[in-house]
């Protein structure tokens, strides 16, 4: 195999444009001349799928997936193998604060912490299936990490080297934490916002799975299949088939994208009809919210934030979403909503996922619980409603130095304060 | 529900002494007349074993656990529900380094970061049933983390508070990263390594899930019955039933332990013979190695090492484990052995699991894979042994800024550099 003919450039499975239904050859093409992103054309294969028999983590859904995520389960193929299949958990003692029946979806139980290790997985399945020596990615944080770790899990020869582009003042701690991984590590000066549409014209042969390429969309939709799929088996004796709402933080638009995606396809394999379809909440921070702003005022189209400031969730501050537009319309489309949370809520409703659910999240993920609060509030969510938060990434790379006050007993006074304490 | 009198404690599986055979009564007892730590006894339930149909994470087997966690399965029990059902992955790309085929189970997918949320689950669970007001626990590092997760994450009126006891000198970074959850948190003065015996002698209406506690044994035996499972699913056309060889790393004993139990277990319930039986490695850290010492020196019981020192695998520093003659015990009937290994081929392991494979690995977690090197060189493992190593915890709490060395290049020159860098 080489780089100029992998062997599945040119299987059936194309792009489409969500948006005027255009088609494009996969790989040359990732956007639409319309200037929307492309996915990969799924309609024949959905209207073939049912829930799977076997098989754990991304490849369960290979049958939605544009290539084999090692070999038929996660018993082979690495890193990638351990991508998906996290859990689906009620939190009932939420329920209250949430104003809704709260589930959790914890996407921080994926091997590099991260939602990202499931289109990432694809992504270098993908790349080494077709002989590409580089796989890249313009990232410095959550999808840096993932790339260069399912790179480095592939394994083999003729496998592909991650390239990672990341900004000239990053950090030595989160440099660190990338290296490890021993990707191609390049720091680029100047407009790091840039580098998106500087990457897909490159013509190095390093297919790059950037947030919303249709690679890492695919690999993303199974998110939201395993939610479906969880509740429709958690639930068969009662009367709902599908969560009312699924409520996901959103950056790029990309896992916004391939959520939206999941649910189309579930509805073409007739798993569930359309009045059975979650709505889909996306939440911003208030700081950097183009997604948000548009969906307020009314347009189809979301323009790049000329106002952005800083976020504690730096991790879906993104000023100029490659995927904002087709995230507004998975919004509209299933009657959801797009809307942004202020700081000092994300960081109140981190607090509280660690101390009422037991959940270490990063404040991106928290945009859920404190967008929830504010969809209970204004009555679009109800307390019947069953309301998945997807807490997309881990808390743990980020644990500060904090201010708990404890007291100090002396060993020999141990079981007396037990007592008292306890009494 | 009251304390005095929970309504699992007549429950018909009590505990034995793998040692003596005696029995006697949870939640009373946890150690033997014998001085040997107590587990419950499942022969009766593991001669009706069969793998389950149905249910993820640790509830999936229910059959074989003292308390249930949560609902029928992980969608119901908050953060207990999210424990277990973690990867096994094929490594391939590591083979030819650890001298047989390689296979890693990485516990760090679980809601805390390792495998201690087994042991919380099935704690937590028994406490909340029993009507416990508290359940505690003598940690600083991830047990501390996972009980007062789990803790939290019952939710619900009449739940056990968490209380953690640790050392008045623990940093600040990681008493932060414990009270997170909001347990009660006590500093104890003193001597640290004695509170193990002072909580089992404390008559304060406290469920202590210390490491090698009943319960916790219990939660933890999942580590191993899921990658039995896992390996028998995906192994089905080949002759072996079970993997050849089991490698943890070793501090308490308690999972060791665990492991042994998980393995009679099955050959009780007739899933595989004796001869199948995973041969138990256990690995420990050269600077503090009592029971690999035990296992040199042929003694059948496990001396406190009077000499421990520090290492980097601070998290299996313990110098007097309280199961170490049992993990002993369980190396030597499975034809296994107890090892350690040095700090440097710990760090180099630990760079290599991520650089080579793609995880990210605490230093305690990569004794593993410093310790199959070593099984290999000296014949004791060879290339067609299939090799477990299990990956305790995540590395992900520890990322150090580190000394990567990048170029930087212009934007404008990107392009041009990538084709150099690819060509």
């Amino acid at each position: 195999m080489t780089g100029d003919s992998p062997e599945i450039a040119s299987d059936s499975r194309d792009l489409t444009c969500y948006r005027c239904g255009a088609n494009a050859a996969f790989p040359d093409r990732k956007r639409c001349d319309c200037g929307e992103p492309l996915w990969f054309d799924t309609d024949a294969a959905a209207e073939a799928f049912a829930w799977p028999d076997a098989g754990t983590g991304v490849s369960r859904y290979a049958d939605l997936l544009p290539v084999e995520t090692g070999g038929d389960s996660r018993t082979d193929g690495g890193v990638s193998a351990a991508a998906g299949s996290t859990p689906l958990v009620r939190a009932s003692g939420l329920d209250a604060d949430a104003g809704c029946r709260l589930w959790l979806k914890d996407e921080s139980e994926n091997p590099t912490g991260s939602f990202k290790d499931r289109g990432s997985a694809v992504g270098v399945a993908w790349a080494a299936r077709a002989g590409r020596e580089w796989v890249g990615t313009v990232s410095h944080g959550n999808m840096a990490m993932s790339v260069a770790a399912n790179a480095a899990g592939v394994g083999g020869s003729g496998s592909p080297r991650a390239l990672v582009l990341v900004p000239d003042d990053i950090s030595e701690e989160r440099l660190a934490a990338i290296a490890q991984y021993d990707p191609e590590l390049v720091r680029v000066a100047g407009d790091y916002g840039r580098l998106y549409r500087e990457t897909l014209d490159a013509d190095a042969p390093v297919e790059f799975v950037n947030s919303d390429t249709p690679l890492r969309v695919a690999g993303q939709k199974t998110t939201a299949l395993e939610i479906c799929e969880a509740f429709a088996a958690e639930t068969r004796t009662r009367t709902k088939r599908a969560p009312d709402a699924i409520v996901l933080p959103v950056s790029s638009g990309g896992h916004a994208s391939a959520t939206w995606k999941a649910l189309r396809e579930l509805r073409t394999a007739g798993l569930f009809a359309a009045a059975d379809l979650p709505r889909l909440y996306f939440v911003q921070a208030a700081a950097c919210d183009p997604i948000a702003a548009a969906y307020r005022d009314g347009n189809d189209s979301v323009m790049p934030a000329d106002d952005a400031g800083d976020t504690v969730a730096y991790s879906i501050a993104n000023a100029d979403p490659p995927s904002g537009t087709r995230a507004l319309a998975a919004a509209r489309a299933t009657d959801g909503a797009v809307l942004s949370v202020p700081d000092d809520e994300i960081l109140d409703a981190k607090a509280t996922l660690a101390s009422e659910a037991g959940f270490c999240v990063e404040p991106a993920s928290a945009t859920t619980l404190a967008g929830i609060r504010r969809l209970a509030d204004s009555g679009e969510l109800d307390a019947d409603d069953d309301v998945v938060a997807v807490l997309t990434g881990t808390g743990f790379r980020e644990l500060d130095a904090g201010s708990a006050t404890t007291e100090t007993v002396a060993l020999g006074d141990l079981s007396e304060r037990l007592r008292a304490l306890t009494a």
